[in-house]
This record gives structure tokens, sequence and C-alpha cells, in this order.
């Protein structure tokens, strides 16, 4: 669990305004600024227990989120809907392939109704 | 306050999962089912009061998760990029309007990397 997790981080970036201010700052400083428990330990005046004991409480927040708004899956499925929509842009620059843009642009139509 | 707001009932449908199951099951009959306060609280065995402070609690729970994510704000703006694209469609299926669709698809990409 303690590995640091490049999901959780993503999920902290997705749902972490939702979390209370606290617990936001300190997974903050563990996941994005890569400190370690006794760093952020020091930092806040707790023991290094306590830190754990609070990053895991937020990670079970942001899990809860995603497990029940499934949103941060979402959005990643909506990037990749980017690459394709650059695909038609390309295509129409072209002046070619039209088959494959209206397969694309139904693909896309696809993934944002799909929530 | 009281007034069945249509964009409650749409948050509603967006982070109800995320309530516990009571808050959510009641405030689906007073929203989805349309019942009122008191067949609610009939159904529930407890005061319309109760009824009422479960759904304003609830009501505070949607409005806190919108306000700190915006999700439902940014899926509505995704469905009228559906739109966008379904003209598209139109557009490369008559063989027409290839500016226009180009811009429409830069429009479509800029809301979805927007979050």
């Amino acid at each position: 669990m303690f590995e640091k997790d490049m999901r959780l981080a993503y999920l902290l970036d997705f749902y972490g305004e939702a979390l209370d201010k606290r617990t936001y700052d300190i997974m903050q400083a563990y996941y994005d600024d890569d400190l370690s428990l006794a760093e952020i330990a020091d930092g806040e005046g707790i023991s290094r227990q306590g830190v754990r004991h609070i990053i895991k409480k937020g990670e079970e927040q942001l899990d809860f989120l995603e497990n029940k708004l499934g949103l941060a899956t979402f959005y990643t499925e909506l990037k990749s809907a980017v690459k394709k929509i650059d695909a038609v842009k390309q295509n129409i620059s072209n002046g070619e392939n039209q088959q494959q843009s209206l397969e694309l642009l139904s693909e896309v139509i696809s993934v944002i109704l799909s929530r």
C-alpha cells in the first residue's frame, strides 16, 4: 500500500478538491512533491504514524469516489478520444480517408455518451 | 430551497452513487419519482421534518462535490461537443465545409482538454 502509486496520484489530481484541506495538503506533499512520511511528519509536527493514517484515509476516500463515480477512468478515455479527433483533423486537412474519419468520430461520440 | 430543482436532480444523477444509500434512495424518491415529503415520511416511518433534513444534507453534499469538482458542468459541455462532432460527420458525408469542420473539431478538443 505504501509504494507510491501513480494511480492514486492521478485520483488525487482528479478528486483532491473534495478532500478536507489538511488531508489534501499532506497527500500532495506525499504524492506530488514526493516527500517521505518522516519529512511530512516533521513539517506537520505529528508522528510518522499519524501521517500514514491520514494518507491511508485519504486514499480510501479517493478510491471510494472513483469506484462510485468512475470519472477519472472516463476522463482517461476522453483524452484518448482527443487523439482520434486529431487524426480526423489531419484527414480533413489532407482531403482523405473520409470513411475512416466518420468511424473515428462515431467512436468519439460513443465515448462521450457512455457516461 | 424546497422547490424541486432540476439542477439538483441532475447532480443526483451524476454524483448520487457517492451518497450513502439511504440518502440516495430518499432523494431519488423526492427528485426522480416526484414523491412528496409526506409520502416519503410515511414510507420510511420517520417524520416529514426528518425527510426534509436528510434531503437538505444530501443537497449540500451534491453541491459540495460539484463546487469542488465541477464534473457535471464539464459533462454538460461535452454533450454540446457531441452536437459539433455530429455536424462534422454531416460535413464529411456531404464533402463540404472543410474549414468549418476543422474549427468545430478544434473546439471539441479544447473542451475535452479544459478539465
